[in-house]
C-alpha cells in the first residue's frame, strides 16, 4: 500500500473536523481561530544521505514544516522537535542548523524530546497562524490558472544536497491575491499538482514548466524537494503561470513522485 | 553526555521566551494566549519491546503527550502524528490504538506524516489550552508539600506492558487547588521530582511513597512510566501527600531514572 492510500485509511479512523476547520489531508491542519499545525519527519538514508552534514539535516527538518505553513498562506509560530538518534550522534550540529533556519524564518524552537535509536529520525511540528481563510488543496476550479513561485528541478539536479528555502512571503502573497488552492512541491510537481487535482476534483493541462538552471525537464516535473509553491486561481498577479485546471479529472500527466510504501 | 545535559546545551541555541511564556524545559511549552505545545517520541526497542502489540504502541504514543498537557494543568486540543516505519509495518494497528486513546482523552488526530525507516519511531505533538496560569516545574518553594495522584511502580511491575493513563482531571484539579509546580512521572519519581527540584531551586524529603499493588518500593521510586502526576503546594486538598520541599537543594534521594545518552 502506498503512503497516500494509507493516509486515506487512517483518516477514516478519526472524526471529521467541525465546519471551518480542515484536518488530515492538507499541508497543515486548520484548527480553531486560524491556528495551523503541521508535522514532518526526515529519516536518515531516506530523506538525506549518510554524508549529508548534520547541520543541513537540522535546517531541512525545520524548513519542510515552515513550507507547509507557507502552503496555507500562513505565518509560522513555534516549533517543537523530536530527535531519535544513535548515541554517537553530534546533536549540536543538528540543532545549530535548525537554529539557523529557525532564526531565518522567525519560528523559534520551544520544546522537544530526545531519544536513542539505531538510525537518525528528526521530527518537527510547527504551529502557524493565518489572517482569514487559509488556502486549502481543495479549492481549485476548472478554468483556474496554475502558477508556481519559481523554476523547478534544482534540488534534484543538485542531488538534494542544497538547503531548501520556504516560500513564506510568496505563499502569503498568493493567498492575499485570491489563490483558490495551494501546495508545496515536496514529492514533485506532477505528484503535488495531482494532490490538488484529487482534492479539488479537477484535471489540468500544463503549457510550460520553468526548469531551474542545470536541471532537466524530468527533474522539474518529478524531482521534488524544491519547496516552491504551486497554486491556482483566476488571473493572479503573482507567480509564473504554467497551465490551467480542467473539468476532466482524468486529464493529467502520468506518473507521480516519491511515495513511501507500507504493507 | 546525558539527555538532560544535551537539552541544556540545546536551550542556549534558541532565544528566550517573552514574559508569560515558557519554552524549552517543561512538560509542554507555554505560548501566547494559553496555548500549550508538546512533543514526545516512542522508539521500538527503547520505549517498547518488539512483542508489544502495535495498538498499544499507538495508544502510548498519544497518551504520553496528553500526560504532558495534564502536567501543566491543561486540556488537550489536537494531535499530529509522524510515523517512521519499516515497509512491512501494519500501520492500521498503530492508528487504531491511537484512535482509542484519542477518543478517550478528546484529542483528535488532525494530521501527520508517514515515512519509511528501518525501525519504528512514532512521534506525536499535541496542542493544549489552559485557563489562566499553567503549572510549571519551577514554582515549588521550601515548605511546600509534595503530592502524587496515585500509587507508583505499577508500570515497572508489569514489565511496562500496560496501557498508561493520562491524569487529565487530576492535573486540572491540582492547578485549580493552587499547585505551585507539577510534572508527570515518566522517568521515575526520583528523576522527575529531581526535575522539579532543579527548576525550582529546592531540595525535598519524602515521608512515604505509595507503592502500587505488586510493585516494589524501588519500582515505585525509580521505575517510571506510571504517568501519575507529582505536584507541590501548601495544604492541597487533592492527591496523596508524600513529602515536603526543603531549602537545602542538595537534600534529595540519590540516583535518577532512565536517561538517553549522546556523545
Amino acid at each position: 500500500m502506498g503512503e497516500f492510500a494509507a493516509i486515506e485509511r487512517i483518516r477514516r479512523l478519526f472524526p471529521s473536523p467541525p465546519p471551518g476547520q480542515a484536518w488530515i489531508g492538507d499541508d497543515a491542519a486548520v484548527l480553531d481561530d486560524g491556528l495551523l499545525l503541521a508535522v514532518d519527519t526526515v529519516v536518515a538514508g531516506v530523506h538525506f544521505r549518510a554524508e549529508t552534514p548534520l547541520a543541513d539535516v537540522g535546517w531541512k527538518a525545520l524548513i519542510v514544516n515552515v513550507s507547509d505553513i507557507a502552503a496555507m498562506g500562513g505565518t509560522p509560530g513555534h516549533a517543537v522537535v523530536a530527535v531519535a538518534a544513535p548515541p554517537d550522534t553530534d546533536l549540536d550540529l543538528i540543532y545549530e542548523g535548525m537554529a539557523e533556519a529557525s532564526a531565518t524564518y522567525g519560528c523559534p524552537v520551544v520544546g522537544g524530546d530526545l531519544a536513542n535509536a539505531n538510525e537518525l529520525v528528526v521530527t518537527v511540528a510547527v504551529t502557524g497562524r493565518v489572517d482569514g481563510a487559509p488556502v486549502l488543496r481543495s479549492g481549485a476550479k476548472p478554468g483556474d490558472g496554475i502558477y508556481v513561485t519559481g523554476p523547478l528541478g534544482a534540488a534534484a539536479a543538485a542531488g538534494y544536497r542544497v538547503r531548501p528555502q520556504a516560500r513564506l512571503a510568496e505563499g502569503q502573497a498568493a493567498r492575499a491575491a485570491g489563490a483558490t488552492a495551494m501546495i508545496d512541491v515536496s514529492d514533485g510537481l506532477v505528484a503535488d499538482l495531482g494532490h490538488i487535482a484529487d482534492a479539488s476534483g479537477v484535471g489540468y493541462e500544463l503549457d510550460r514548466v520553468p526548469v531551474a538552471e542545470g536541471a532537466t525537464e524530468e527533474q522539474a516535473l518529478r524531482g521534488g524537494e524544491d519547496y516552491e509553491l504551486v497554486f491556482t486561481g483566476i488571473d493572479l498577479p503573482v507567480g509564473i503561470r504554467i497551465g490551467t485546471c480542467t473539468a476532466d479529472v482524468s486529464q493529467r500527466l502520468p506518473g507521480g513522485g516519491w511515495e513511501h510504501r507500507f504493507s
